[in-house]
């Protein structure tokens, strides 16, 4: 994710600048600390990770997040102040009072975020001095410098933007995120929010902080809840969801048509967020949409769902570009999900491969199939005919690129 | 596992009798057709895998172990006769009717086991065929023949014996496994019991049914069950204990001396078959037991040591000999246990590396603890400071090879 200078910024809501610098966090410097502030009072929802292991960025955010307000998202990569101690929640505190003087905001209005190695003390003196060139710097067109300062193994930077009418004017979605390893992000919409999976999504519509809440809640579970790289969870995931009124300055009523319009931008950007999180996974090749169907309950074609997504032995498969059945419906067998192995079909694409208890298909089908499998995207579907439930989780490959990245990535 | 033909024979129990031979089922041929026979009516008790989706031989031997009775076990690898439907059983039905003929045993004294690649058809006549010359074959000396027939990807021959005194005569245990991948043996003792993981225990001591399915049922959670290498639960897992009463003819009374002692005898030779099995996890270069202490609940301690032992960031870790604490409470974190982070303390062998909320130690702890995560074996061990509570798993690493191996192995 080299800096784009001359990539174009996407649509942009109004209101909202942005900022990267380095502190020299990293061990090959670059950027590191990301600042996003809005020109107004925003209204906030968020999500954190439900891993009992919470980073201090987390600590805070939770307890901020109750007020509903926010002005200002810092964010640093190079380290996830997590796993700290009570000097990690000291530090962020005190960074995020220095980021509320420069930025003349109420202390509590800045939320802060974390990405990177678990466990090393992070510095006050650098990031402190960080944070006054970023605010001296914020501007609109620093968006992908911020998105490169919220970087950590990312190959490519993550952002996604929606442009709808409303009540006569322009609204803007814009979401911006991180992550390539640890993501299985099993998150909580927090109530009155490591990354290693860190979105902003930023809009410029006025949303009251409950709407947010059930936007972001409805959202969640079929974005970033619904994707898995590696499958740990990790201690500093964060969504923060954040609407100005810049551009439409009266809380959208909830339910109503601009209301839904509005919702549905920020889930389709957020769904595209996770979706380019997993094609950047950590050494992944392929991504995989794995669809259960026909489930006797929803948490059974979860359970399917998870456990293919998951498995060590249908990730090599996926890596392998072959679709081995056998592998998939003992991961599905496993899962905890209650059906009948004999009622089981699968599907590499549309091709069917297994049912009545055995692989099927003639030899062009699972010609076809090994095709499709071999492709960069592909739907592997499983109908359990057990009811009527269903579910997806959107996966990688697990490939030696992974394994070296991970072990050659020391504490 | 090349044919060892001069290594010695361990003390085997008296009245049993093994061949191994080679059908052609593997694709560089070699032994696939296993055959253990015991010369007496044996009591026996099974623990097959929990996966809903059961190959054909674990319905089969599910029914037959309600007898509690069996002279026969018939093994093959190079196919695991799972997921092949209604065909399957037929085929592994035919296959034992015709074993119990040539041996002159009932039918339903003859269990069947399978390991290999899932969902290809079991081709029924070079098996009969194998089956009348691995008949012919039976002998002691068979006993290293029969194990090299049920390896697949195993590198080395796993087994282990025990030789005791009871009642004034020798008894002996001897156990033989298979298994390197699609490792985490999750098994139900089976009531009136793919690989990937074959066990079978044999003794001549006599014990009733009932008390072969108890000393089974107090041996699994510790042994197999208290296994992983990737986290696959196959479709095949199979152990088998079996009693033929040769050396002492009458059963040993339930928790009398004797019966302690052959029971301990048992749960050592389990255990060391387990452990067999993940020293020889595909592409593994190392072993790691993962203790959790402390924990409020034995379901909470299982929950942290399970995670750690299945995260693929804990995993590659081990393989960089590398004690990163941050991934190590990350996976407690998610696991699902209730704990608190601040009381939770991590070691690396003997030596402390984490405590209140935070990593610890001087620079020569950590040297040491280094040192300690690059042995070929280490213990790891949580603390939650929650309870009391205590479980284990022992895992191995991630590493290349183990994608290597998986991606080649093709469907």
């Amino acid at each position: 994710m080299r800096r784009r200078s001359r990539e174009r910024l996407p649509s942009l809501p109004l209101g909202y600048r942005f900022a990267g610098v380095s502190c020299g966090l990293k061990k090959r410097r670059g950027k590191d600390l990301a600042l996003v502030f809005s020109d107004l009072p925003a209204r906030v929802a968020g999500a954190l990770t439900t891993n009992v292991v919470r980073a201090a960025p987390v600590e805070i955010a939770a307890e901020r997040l109750r007020s509903g307000e926010a002005r200002a998202i810092l964010a640093n990569s190079g380290n996830a102040n997590a796993f700290t101690g009570a000097e990690g929640l000291r530090v962020a505190r005190r960074l995020c009072a220095e980021a509320a003087r420069v930025l003349g905001v109420p202390e509590n209005a800045v939320l802060p975020c974390s990405t990177g190695p678990i466990g090393a003390p992070l510095p006050f003196a650098p990031l402190r001095k960080g944070i006054l060139r970023a605010a001296a710097r914020l501007s609109p067109e620093g968006f992908f410098d911020a998105l490169e300062a919220m970087r950590t193994t990312d190959a490519f930077p993550k952002w996604s933007s929606r442009t709808l009418r409303a009540d006569g004017r322009t609204v803007v979605v814009t979401g911006m995120a991180k992550g390539a390893g640890m993501i299985a992000p099993r998150m909580r919409t927090v109530g009155p929010g490591h990354a290693t999976m860190l979105a902003f999504v930023l809009t410029d519509a006025a949303l009251s902080a409950s709407s947010l809440r059930s936007i972001l809640r409805e959202a969640l579970p079929v974005s970033f809840g619904a994707i898995v790289v590696d499958g740990d969870t990790s201690t500093n995931d964060t969504v923060l969801l954040l609407a100005n009124g810049a551009s439409l300055p009266f809380p959208l009523r909830p339910r109503s048509r601009d209301y839904v319009r509005v919702a549905e931008a920020v889930t389709e950007v957020m769904v595209d967020l996770a979706r380019m999180i997993v094609r950047d996974g950590e050494g992944a090749t392929r991504v995989v949409d794995v669809v259960v169907r026909g489930a006797r309950t929803k948490s059974d074609a979860e359970k399917v769902a998870e456990a293919i997504a998951r498995s060590p032995l249908c990730k090599t498969a996926f890596f392998a570009g072959d679709p081995y059945v056998g592998r998939f419906v003992c991961a599905a067998g496993y899962s905890g999900a209650r059906f009948d192995p004999s009622k089981l079909r699968v599907f590499v694409g549309p091709v069917c491969v297994a049912r009545e208890g055995r692989p099927c298909g003639s030899a062009r089908d699972l010609a076809r199939a090994r095709a499709i499998a071999a492709r960069a995207e592909f739907v592997l579907t499983l109908d359990l005919g057990a009811g009527s439930a269903e579910a997806r989780r959107t996966t990688s490959d697990l490939t030696p690129a992974y394994v070296r990245l991970n072990s050659a990535y020391r504490s």
